[in-house]
């Protein structure tokens, strides 16, 4: 495989999902790192050589590059164990990737950069008049894994998978988003079971 | 392969992304439609037989449920020409897919949704408070858009793949949530590649 280096933040659970699909699959990872907070994925270098979106993470393929968490997850973890072959469980896995982007990440994710990096304090109006609505969906989506791990121990399958790389990310983290777990039984579970993943590595 | 039924409400463009790909592969994909303006994907029946996410589309495989649009155009495309083999390519499909899910789908189609179907006159002070945001980052997500396809004549490599369709959903529609496509000279002219392919249908 061509040279792999991930540009990223380490405070993103984004960019962690990427790091910790390496290390399961034990594959080398050089890391590039940018302050979010003073705007390093916003420069002319940035947007014209890495990454348009001004986002990180991106992972770097030799000279190509894939900006998306989780479309960087899948290359790494292309023909593993971490992708089930069954044809109903690999769409049931980007099933719950997509759900993860989509009702998880914007809600939990957001409302943790919000609280914990910039602070409530500093948000704008704007920002302060999302935050109902956020902290409303983030509840109904741990409430919707926690019913699904109620009955299972992972996302899809017998075994752990991208799912749940992805949607372990920022769970684990979501009472810096003021997201407490105590409501979540089976989710808390699951978080020991993904932690306990041979070559299991924690966030920085 | 099993019955497919799709679970919709045809004035989503998630929805028509399903009914896209199973056209222009030939697929027959049953029909049962919901209307989400009534509520109808709230019901306690949908919600423990249908998706306990309260969302539509879902594709039903049999006696199986796949929720999320892109996920279903994943299981319908799977061996097919729509999903490139190369693995760098098909990981760059699945970044577009997620950046129309993160960047694109909650701008375009959620101020589509508000303008278009409930009328801005019945929009909470809340959704009027993040119309600004929502213009903004559409015009941002149309103009990446814009920008990569001024030298590609697809999202990935050179045919239409599943990325090409989940774009193409709510972006041809994009003046109904008040986006003008007169800025993005690409993406009308791609707009009118991805119509001409065969077997191409319209959405309702």
């Amino acid at each position: 495989m061509d040279d792999l280096t991930l540009h990223e933040d380490p405070r993103s659970g984004n960019c962690y999902k990427i790091k910790l699909t390496a290390a399961l699959l034990g594959l080398p990872l050089a890391i590039r790192q940018y302050d979010i907070l003073k705007g390093e994925t916003r420069t002319p270098e940035f947007l014209d050589g890495i990454n348009a979106n001004g986002r990180i993470p991106v992972l770097q393929i030799g000279e190509k590059f894939l900006p998306e968490s989780n479309a960087a997850c899948w290359y790494l973890a292309d023909g593993s164990a971490l992708i089930p072959r069954d044809r109903f469980e690999q769409a049931d896995m980007l099933r719950w990737m997509f759900f993860e982007q989509y009702s998880h990440e914007p809600n939990i994710a957001t409302m943790r950069f919000w609280l914990y990096f910039i602070g409530e304090a500093n948000l704008s109006p704007q920002q302060k008049a999302q935050m109902m609505a956020k902290r409303i969906a983030g509840c109904e989506a741990l409430a919707l894994m926690d019913a699904h791990l109620a009955g299972n121990d992972w996302f899809v399958g017998k075994a752990a998978s991208l799912a749940d790389i992805a949607l372990f990310a920022y769970t684990h983290v979501a009472e810096q988003g003021g997201f407490g777990l105590g409501d979540y039984p089976a989710v808390r579970r699951w978080l020991e079971r993904v932690s306990a993943l041979p070559k299991f590595v924690a966030m920085d």
